[in-house]
């Protein structure tokens, strides 16, 4: 390929995630660190952004200029608060380029400016940037809406590390909501979520959760579908949280030959049906 | 439901798999068995079709007429021989009834009238009825196609009993053509199915193969897509035979609300895009 | 081998379980029907045994009467109730002859009793006859005992058939029984058996089962021992409910060979320290 | 605990398992980095062991003096070569500490010499220090021994990244040796690691092979006894490199108690026998 590499502007440059994508940028082939934004006040401003995140010199200083940097950038990646995220939005839009948000929390105003400035930056936000996960939650809707619920029995198991305080995983809800959509049902309505002692037969329609905990694991998730004689399991496994990083990574790669406008992952996993 | 159960004519009514579908329809609701075909030298002429399938009388004698059984019938089973089904498939054509053909090994011209038989039959028609492998193998080429041979490497893993003779299964290919497809890309010239030794590094786009063989297990098929730090796996588990009965029942019941016409199991599951 | 087949009574011939015990033996190299005893008021009294469990004629008439059928036998097999189990017992011990005891539910009388003929008769018992299940049970213990609860957290994972209406399945608390006498603690105490909500991180040293519910599954346990950077997984699937009787027959001709005593599985394992 | 913490020695402390083992030293209760040697030419010499590690400053400068550093030292963690394993063992006789060697490729002279430090020093010496698979391997030899070939069927399945160059892995074939041994075969004579095209029914007896290549996956192992209606698998997931030196750590605090002698990881987990 001989086309210039996509000049990318990592903002909370200083921030986990922050460094995990310029360590990310670095390693994949047609992307370049162009800039590294960090708040006015962090101590990382003047520093090497390349050795701030562990992988050498590249020669790019953190600076708080966001405004400067976006001008001659392709795209900016942003895991940030939705304050700064809708300020980026603004600015991504006057300087025409790609915008990938994987920041949560937004209010409602919040969503109408990033619209807004989706008329004129590629706008690609999601509040799960894996590609896998993504990919999952499409597939086990299409599988949950294939095999009723008069035969098959949706189960969604999930496991994380010994340190996670909440279950089921946000994952393993977003995955059940998939499978509620594809059966055109509610999950809170069908959600079985504990079951001990003397339960009776599984209720016809009922999506189940079983959650584990222990040692170091990411994240592992696994939708099954058990009918007569037969089941099919849908499953991601992360070893690695730098997936979110490379998700976004890809998702401004595949920006950056798109028309302005809002989209998912499932826009740049190919399998969304509006666009 | 209030609606007349569907009458299914089972045609090859002795064999194993007349008996499997005798047995699934008589524990399948919406669905009667109307009528049992068999060869005209068939020791089971006469007797009752229930008693012969194990699941006690069904006050249903097997016959070696057809054309009388398919008057009143809504739908014939058919797993029998090429020449067989397509007989049948002309007296399905004349009757105006649902004709499911889970037959394999027919020519050019055998296709060529079940097609045209197709025009007065609503006929569902495909290599292997189990409605969780064909699911299975839509959702495969999806994912392929959405995650890039660049990050994520495709491998196909099966397992079946140790009486097996040839490895990979039909299903493992069948999965691996899947992935092939949805990757645009031949199977032929990208499988590897044996690593033994100095292998080298994995190339890039190819699709691995493993067998696993022992036991009694039915059938077990999964297809890995593993890329940096992420692993999406689709499987697929049988436990009983039956499944594939079970699927040319569950296409009938489908069946029965369709115009005439040549379908798939993928439309059985509402996942064709061209009907 | 040259050695003549070990001659098997079963007890309860008209049973699901004495049928599929009769189904086996007439698969088992080794091994031949010898006797089907029933209740004397059985309606399969006189009938052929063979033609009962639908392997055809095997020359064997059921009857009531097992003082005669013990006499030239090597072994009994008798999944029954208490009472019976313990009458049996007397005959073995009288016989000098294997009897492999799969009943449950013995009171601490039917214990000394069984015990007292153990005396004579080589009495193999136990309330579960899986091999695989038994030997599972014994590598859990190891595990937990040589995986500190400092850096490894124990899961017990099991799933059941859509109409099991209890949970954790008596497998999964055998397996977590096992896991906690291996670390020397008590199961009751350390038991996690719900997850909802905000659960806090993992409490060090417990023991957490997950339940799934679905389609026809037979029964699958996996036991995972969970620590930082690494899992160890034992499993068990269970596809045919015919293993039980399996496990029976292999343990009568394990113990053709043994001195009189009270034996369990771990024994037919060759995994017992004590014998 | 009130007992003082372990201090440990670390040499070859500037490679990539030197710096693992600071890391993981410096996260473990119970044990302190007591001093980093490294060869006389490193670049590393004088630094802080931490800062090189990435752990921040822990007060250890790295020196080429392993003399000095032993003296008052618990033990010392060793992942080098053989000629410098070999010194550093009689240095540890000398010293009466703890040697934990994760060195390979010793010469039978070298294997002498070590025993001989063995007769003062406690030296805890194998090939794979992971703790969950030296466990893994135990039981795949005793399930191996207690399933019989008749009846069961050993399969070993194994995954790795795209970038490995060789198939079976070593572990799958240290597992395979496991079973092999368990069984009381060759393992040589009885593995079967290729099937393609018509390979005919299992051959009992013999144990399977299959591989799977493919992401970042840092190592799965999967042995399967597949029998009649039943399938036990024990299975090894590593998703952290770390688990090396997690285990070797573990392997000096438990060899502190210990008289000196030459011991394997089967010490540490209380698994062995001759102990």
């Amino acid at each position: 390929m001989t086309s210039p590499a996509m000049k990318l502007v990592v903002v909370g440059a200083s921030g986990r995630m922050g460094q995990t994508l310029i360590r990310v940028i670095s390693e994949t082939e047609g992307a370049v660190l162009h800039a590294a934004i960090d708040r006015p006040e962090s101590p990382a401003l003047g520093k090497d952004a390349g050795e701030l995140a562990g992988v050498g010199a590249l020669g790019v200083a953190v600076t708080d200029d966001p405004l400067k940097a976006f001008v001659d950038a392709d795209g900016v990646l942003d895991f940030t608060v939705p304050a700064a995220s809708v300020e980026y939005a603004g600015l991504a839009a006057q300087a025409r380029i790609v915008h990938v948000i994987g920041t949560t929390g937004f209010s409602e105003d919040d969503e109408t400016q990033i619209k807004a400035a989706a008329r004129h930056a590629r706008i690609i936000k999601s509040g799960n940037m894996s590609l896998g996960v993504n990919l999952l939650g499409e597939l086990v809707k299409q599988a949950a809406a294939a095999l009723s619920a008069k035969g098959w029995d949706i189960e969604v198991l999930e496991m994380h590390h010994r340190h996670k305080v909440d279950a089921p995983s946000g994952t393993a809800l977003l995955l059940g909501e998939a499978a509620a959509e594809g059966r055109g049902i509610s999950l809170k309505e069908n959600a079985v979520k504990v079951r001990d002692g003397h339960t009776g037969p599984r209720a016809e329609g009922t999506i189940g959760f079983a959650t584990l905990r222990g040692g170091s694991v990411v994240g592992e998730h696994s939708v099954l579908l058990a009918g007569e004689g037969e089941t099919v399991s849908l499953s991601h496994k992360a070893t690695d949280r730098s997936i979110f990083a490379r998700g976004a990574v890809q998702a401004a790669l595949w920006g950056k030959a798109e028309k302005p406008g809002l989209y998912s992952m499932l826009d740049v996993l190919g399998l969304s049906k509006t666009h």
